[in-house]
C-alpha cells in the first residue's frame, strides 16, 4: 500500500480533528470529551477499544483533581459532545487504548499520543489563526498550547491507516492515549495498569519546535530529564503577629527557609542536576504569624540518578524545616518522569524512512531540555528487552511553546502519520 | 434629663440596628449600604450629615479596592435597600459624619464609631446565636466579628439621647463613622479631610473582651502599636527552570530572603517591635523560574519612633532584596495608625460615671495589645490642645475577637451609649 | 569607728591595689596571679581563706580553658609574682573566698568582687593615663576594661576595714572574689559550691558609668537579662567543591540558615528578648565544602522565663539546622544568668547612707542593660528569704566600658569601700 | 642522543632535588628558597636566568601576602641555604624563568613547572615515606601534598637533559617556575610579564593520580573549569546585643544571607558552573552585634563564559548583600584561571612517545575536574597563533592529593623528563 497516498487522502480530515481538539482543551486528567471522541473514531474503526479505569490504575494517577472537580468535567464534556456510555464505562479516569489484532503472529508495537491541554489563556487577536479561523480555545485558560491536540489527530489517522494495511501487517497494533502529561503526570499510572507490559517495539513522537521554517525530522528526542515534582504543606499555628507573637508557630518562614536551601543543594559532577521552587503561597492576615504554607517543586537531573540524588537531598530540607518551626507536614509526589535514551536502530530507521521521503531536515539527535513522562513507557519496554525511540517531527510554529499564541503548520500532521505508519510496516511485516 | 432611662426605652432599637448592620457585614471601604442606613438615620432625626467624599480625602484613602469592585458593592447595596440617592453623594467613598450645634457657644466634642466588617466567614452552627437566631451574615466570607455592628448602633442609639439632650448641652457635636478600621486604613483619609480640624474632645469605645462574664469598663486604653502595613511586588523574569534556568530573575527567591532578614531586624532597646510577613505569594508554574512575588508586611512599635526605626530597616531590606535578584518593585502602603496615650482627666470621667451607675468591673487601664487608626483622631486632636479617650467597654463574649463564632452580648450596647451620652453631659455643659 | 576616716587612710593602698591589678591583667578562669594576691592579703588580716577548687565547683564552670593553656598560665602567674603555695590549694581553679567570724552570733553578709579582665588591647597612647603612668597591661589583649581592677581593690580595702570594726559586728563576713565574670560563667560554679548557702545579706556592686563628671550612686541596679551563651559545632563532611560537590555535608550553609533563623524568632508579649549570634567560623580551603563551623550564640530575656522561651526556640532551630544538611553537632553552655531585682529594703538603707556622706548624685534605680551573673547569688539568697543588692559606684571614666582607653577616677574606690562597710555596720549590728 | 639513558643517568639526582623541595615547601608567593635553589642550578647549567619581580608583575600578583610576612619568609629562606644575592634580585617576588637560546632559528618551546605548596599539616606517622626516610616537611603546616616538589625535580632535570640535546635543537626553549598555583593566583602575573609572548608551543604537564598502580600517560587534560577566586570583606557597626541591638549594622547576617544565596544561584543550561563559600569568619564577641565578616568564594565554570556568568550573579548577591545590612565592603580578586582545551596535534605526538617507550597505561583525555592556571599560558600563546597542551604523568600515590599523607612513586619523575625533552626533539627539530 502507498502510504504517503492514504496519508494524502486524509489530510483534511486531520486538520478537522485537530481543530476540534484544539477548540475544546481540557486540562489533566478531565480529558473526558476528548477521550469520548477518540473512543468512538477507534470503534467505528473496529479497534477493541479500553477506556479510563481499564488502562490507567487510578491509586498511581498524580496530580489528578477531587472529586467534584471531576463530576462537574464529566457533566461540562456530555454537553460538549461526549457520549455518556463511554464517560460511564471510563469511571471518572481519562485516556484511550485502541488494539489491532493483525490475527498473524508477531511482535507488538505500541505508540504513544498525549491528549491534554496547558493551563495557557489562548490569544484573542486576529493575527493569531486559531482565533481568526474560529477554533480558538472555547475554554478560558485552558489552551492546547503545546501540539497535543495534533498528536490526538495524528492517533486518529494512523489509526484510520493502519486498518488500510492491516493486511500486510504481522503481531499487534496498540495506540495508547495518554492523559496528564503536562506536569508529568498520567504515564505512570498507564504503565502500573500494564498497558505496555506485552510491547516490543514503542514509538512516540512530539511536533513542533520549527522555529525558522521548513519542514522536518529530529530523528532521535535525547536530553530528557530525569523530574520530581513534589508539593508539600507546612501546618503550623497562627497568633496575633502584635499581642502573642510567641504563641505562633510560622510556616512562611520555613517556606522561606526551606526554598533558599532547596535553591542551594549542591550540583553533581556526574552531570546536569536542577531544582526549582516554582510556587510559594503562605499565609493570609498580615497581622497573623502564618500558619499554612504550601510550595510546589520539582527536582531534576540528567539521569535517574542524579535526579534520586537531589530528591533526596530536597526531602531531608523539606523535613528539617518543619522541624526547625516545629511544624506538620505532608509532601505529595504530584509528577515524575525518568531520564530515557532512544534505540539508535529505531532512529536510524527513521532516518531512512525520512530521506525516502524527501524531508528537508533530517537531524540526527536533539535535546528537548525539559522533562517528559513517555520515559516510563520507553524504560518498560527496554526492561522486557524491547526498543523504544522518542522522536520529532519539526513544523514551523507561530509561537513558543506553552505561549498564549502558539500554532502550528498542520502539514507536519501528515508527515507524523507517515512516519509512524512507515514504520509499523518496517516493524510488523517479517518480509522487512 | 435622665439618660439611663431614656437608653432604657432605646434597648430594642439599639438591638435591631446591631443585628441588621450583623446581617449585612460590609468590608473597609465597601460599607456603603452600612453608611446609606446611617446617614438616612442621622437625617431622620435631624442632624447635618456628609458623607463619602465629603468627609473622606480619596488620596488618602489606604487599601481600597480598585474601581470594578466598588461598582458592584454599590449595585449590590442598593439590592440590599441603601438609598441610591446617598449612595450617589458618596461618590464611591464611605463614611459618614453627623453634626448637631446646639446654637449655644462651646467646645466641639466628636465621637467616632468605626463600621467596616472583618474577612471572617461566620459559623453556620445552632450554637452560634446570629445564626440560630436568624441575624448570621448573608455575605459569605464577611462578619461583623469585631463588635463594628455594635459601635454602629451604639452611634445612632447616642445620636437619638443626643437629641433628646440637646437643650441642656452647649457647642457642638460630631459623630464620625469611619469606613475602613480593620487594616488601620480609614482613619487618616478622614483626618486629612478636615474632620477634627475643630474638636476639642474626642472619644472613642470598643466593646466586648468579657471572658470571664459581667459587665464592665476599663476607662483608659493603652499600648496601641504604632503600625505601617505594606504591600511589596517583586518582578522578574519567567524562564524554563529546566531548559533555561539562567534566564530567570527569580522573584520567590528575592521574597524568601526578604521574608527571613525583615523577621531578624534587630529589637530595639526603647521598647517593643513587631515586624510580621503574614503573607507572600509567589510563582504560579512548577516548572518555572518565578517571576512574580509579592509579601504582605507590617511593623509595629510601642511608639510612633520605634514603628519608623523598624520600617525604615524594612524598606532598606525590601530595596536590597529586588536588588540582589536584579528585579522590579513597587511598595504600597496600605494601612497605618500611630501610637497614643488617652487623656488621664477624662478617663477619671468615665470612671465616676461607672461608679455611679454601680458597673461592677472597673480597670483602670487596659492594653489593647494591637494597632487602632483611631490614634489618628487622638494625635490630631491632641496637636491642637484637644483631649482624647479610647475606653472599653466590656460585655460577655461568646469567642475571641475575629473567631467565627464571635457575638457579643447586647446588654454592652446600653452601657456604651450611658457612658458616651454622660460625658457629653459634663464635657459639653458648662455648669459641670 | 568612723568608718569615713579610716577608709581615707587607705586611699594609696587602694590605688596601688588597683593599678598592680591594672597592670597584669588575667582573663575569666586564669586570675592565678589575682587570685593568689587576693588570698596573701586576706591571710595577712586574719581570714580564714578558701581558694580555687574549695570554692568552685570545677564541672559548673562553664567556657573554663583546656588543661595546657591553663598550665601555661599558672608557670605565667608565678613569674609575676604568685605565691606557688597558694597556686597548689588552688589546684587549677580561681577565685578566693574571705571569711571574718566576729565570733557574736548574728546574721552573714556577703559581698561579691568580680576579678576577671576582658579580651580588649590596652590602648598605648600618651593621653591613656595607665600608659601615661605607667601601669597599664603588660599582657597584650588583655585589660581591665570594665573596672574588675577596681573591685578586687575595693574587696581588699573593706577586708582591712572590717578587720578595725570587727569588734562592733554580730555574724559572719564572707568576702568573694568571683572569676570569670566577663561571659557570665563564674558565679554558678560558686553558687554549687555552697558558698552562698548560708548567707542572709548579699550585696554587690559595679564602679564606673560616669559620663558627665561627679560622684554618685545608682542605689538599686535593675533590668539584668536573663541570659544563655552557647557554643554550636557542626561537623559535616569536606569535599572538592569543584570536582566532587555533591560529596560534601556543608556545614557553612547550615550555619548560615541557623543565624537568620536564630535572629528571627519571634519576639515576645511578656516582654523585651534578644538573641544574637555573635560570631560565626566555617571552613578553611575556599575550595572545599565546609565541613566545620562554629556558632557563639546568646539570648537574653528581661525575666528567666523569657530567656527560657527563647533558648527553647534557638536548640530546636539549631537541632533542625544539623538535620537539613546532614551533620553532627554539639552545643555548649558556656555561660548563663538570671534576671534578678534587688531588694527595696537595702537599696533605701545604701540611700541614705550616701546622703549622710553628701554624695552629690543619688539616683534610685537604674538599669544595667546587659547580664550580671551576679544574680546567680542574688537569686540563692533570696531562695531561702535573704535579701541581695546589687547598686552602682558612679565615678568619672575616660571611655566606654569594654573600650580600649576605659580608665576611671579612682575617687569612687574609696566612695565604695565606706559604703559597704556602713551596710556592714547597720546590717550585722544589732543595735542599729 | 638517547634521552632515555640520559635520564636514567639522572634518577638519583631527580630524587634529591624533589625530596629537597619536600622538605622546605613553601606556599604560594613565598617560594624564596624554592625560586634561589631552581635559579642556582639553572645558572651553573648555562641558561639565562630571570627571577621574581622580572618575570612577576607585581601588580597583577593575587592573594600575596602583606610585606610583613614576605621580609620574615626572606629572612627565613636565606637561613635555610637561599643565596642573598639572588633572593635581593627577587625584589619579594618568586618565580624563576630559564632561558636557553640555541643560537639557530626555529620556534620557542616553553614549559611551565609550578613550584608551591600547600597548606596541609605532614603526616608524622612511621608508614609513611617521606616522615619514615627523614625528608618530612620542616615547616609546620605547609606541605608539598600537590606534587609540585615533583613537578620543580623535573624542570630541573629537563633543564640538565636540554642542555645535552642543544646542539639538536632550533629556536628556543623556555623553562618557567610558577609561584602560586595553588589558589590559581600566579599565571595570570607572568602572562602579564609578559614570558610567553613569543612562544609557539606551551607544555605543563602534572604528576601523580595513580591510585591502581602502574605508571601511565593521560595524553591530554580537559575539564578545567574557569574560575574566580573572592575574598569579601563587610564592615558594618557594633553594639551591644543586649543594651543597644538597634545601634549595630550586622555584617554576620549579610554574610549568611549572601552565603545562601550565593549556593542558590541558578545553574546554566549551557554546562557544568559552580559556586562554593568555602570560608565564613564573622564576629568575636558573643555579646556584640557582628561588625565585620569575611568570605571566601569562588565561583567556576566549565568554560569562561559560564564561569563570567556566575560570577556576575555573585557580585550582584554580594553588592546587594552590603546594602541590606548598610554596610562598607571590598571585593578582591584573590585568583582566577581560564578553561583551556589542550591540543590534539601535541596530544597526539605524547601519545606516541608513549608508545615508544612502552608506558603501560595510556589514555587520551581526561578530567581534572578542578581549576588549573596555566590555563592562562594556554590561551595567551593560542590566541597568537601557538599550541599548548597540558597532560598528566600517572605514578602510584600514597594517599589524594592535597591529604597530609600525600606522596608519590619516585618513578613518574623520569617519565615526566623523558616525554618533556622527546617533545623538545620533535618540536625544535626542523627534520623531523
Amino acid at each position: 500500500m502507498d502510504i504517503k497516498a492514504a496519508v494524502n487522502s486524509l489530510e483534511d480530515k486531520l486538520k478537522k480533528y485537530r481543530r476540534d481538539f484544539h477548540k475544546y482543551p481540557e486540562p489533566g486528567w478531565l480529558e473526558f470529551r476528548t477521550s469520548s471522541k477518540i473512543a468512538s473514531v477507534l470503534m467505528k474503526l473496529g479497534y477493541e477499544v479500553k477506556v479510563g479505569h481499564e488502562v490507567v490504575k487510578k491509586e498511581a494517577a498524580m496530580g489528578r483533581p477531587g472529586d467534584e472537580v471531576i463530576a462537574k468535567n464529566v457533566e461540562r464534556a456530555v454537553k460538549e459532545g461526549a457520549d455518556p456510555e463511554i464517560l460511564k464505562r471510563m469511571d471518572g479516569l481519562t485516556g484511550v487504548l485502541g488494539i489491532m489484532d493483525t490475527g498473524r503472529p508477531g511482535p507488538t508495537l505500541a505508540y504513544r499520543f498525549d491528549i491534554d491541554a496547558v493551563e495557557v489563556d489562548e490569544a484573542r487577536e486576529h493575527n493569531h489563526r486559531p482565533y481568526k479561523e474560529g477554533f480558538s480555545s472555547e475554554h478560558p485558560g485552558v489552551m492546547h498550547a503545546c501540539g497535543h491536540d495534533g498528536h490526538a489527530a495524528v492517533g486518529l489517522g494512523l489509526a484510520e491507516v493502519l486498518t488500510r494495511l492491516k493486511d500486510e501487517l504481522h503481531g499487534e497494533v496498540k495506540l495508547i492515549f495518554q492523559p496528564a502529561e503536562e506536569g508529568v503526570r498520567g504515564a505512570r499510572a498507564m504503565v502500573q495498569a500494564g498497558v505496555v507490559d506485552d510491547v516490543d517495539y514503542f514509538l512516540a513522537l512530539h511536533i513542533g519546535f520549527g522555529k525558522s521554517g521548513g519542514i522536518g525530522i529530529v530523528t532521535r528526542s535525547a536530553g530528557f530529564f530525569a523530574t520530581s515534582k513534589l508539593d508539600v504543606e507546612y501546618r503550623g499555628r497562627a497568633s496575633h503577629a502584635g499581642a502573642a507573637p510567641q504563641e505562633g508557630k510560622n510556616a512562611l518562614l520555613a517556606a522561606a527557609t526551606v526554598a533558599l536551601n532547596l535553591h542551594a543543594i549542591a550540583p553533581h559532577s556526574d552531570g546536569a542536576t536542577r531544582v526549582n521552587v516554582g510556587a510559594l503561597m503562605a499565609g493570609t492576615g498580615r497581622n497573623v504569624i502564618c500558619d499554612r504554607a504550601v510550595i510546589k517543586l520539582e527536582t531534576r537531573g540528567a539521569t535517574t540518578a542524579l535526579n534520586d540524588y537531589v530528591k533526596k537531598k530536597a526531602l531531608k530540607i523539606i523535613e528539617a524545616g518543619a522541624a526547625m518551626y516545629d511544624l506538620d507536614y505532608t509532601i505529595h509526589e504530584v509528577g515524575c518522569a525518568m531520564s530515557a535514551e532512544g534505540d539508535e536502530e529505531l532512529a536510524s530507521m527513521i532516518k531512512s524512512i525520512g530521506r525516502e521521503l524527501g524531508v528537508e531536515h533530517i537531524i540526527d539527535e536533539g535535546s528537548m531540555g525539559g522533562s517528559e513522562d513517555a520515559t516510563y513507557f520507553m524504560e518498560k519496554v527496554r526492561s522486557r528487552g524491547g526498543k523504544a525511540l522518542y522522536y520529532q517531527v519539526i513544523t514551523p510554529i507561530a509561537a513558543d511553546h506553552h505561549s498564549s499564541r502558539f500554532d502550528f503548520d498542520e502539514r507536519g500532521l501528515s508527515l507524523a502519520v507517515v512516519l509512524h505508519a512507515e514504520m509499523a510496516k518496517k516493524l510488523l511485516n517479517p518480509s522487512n
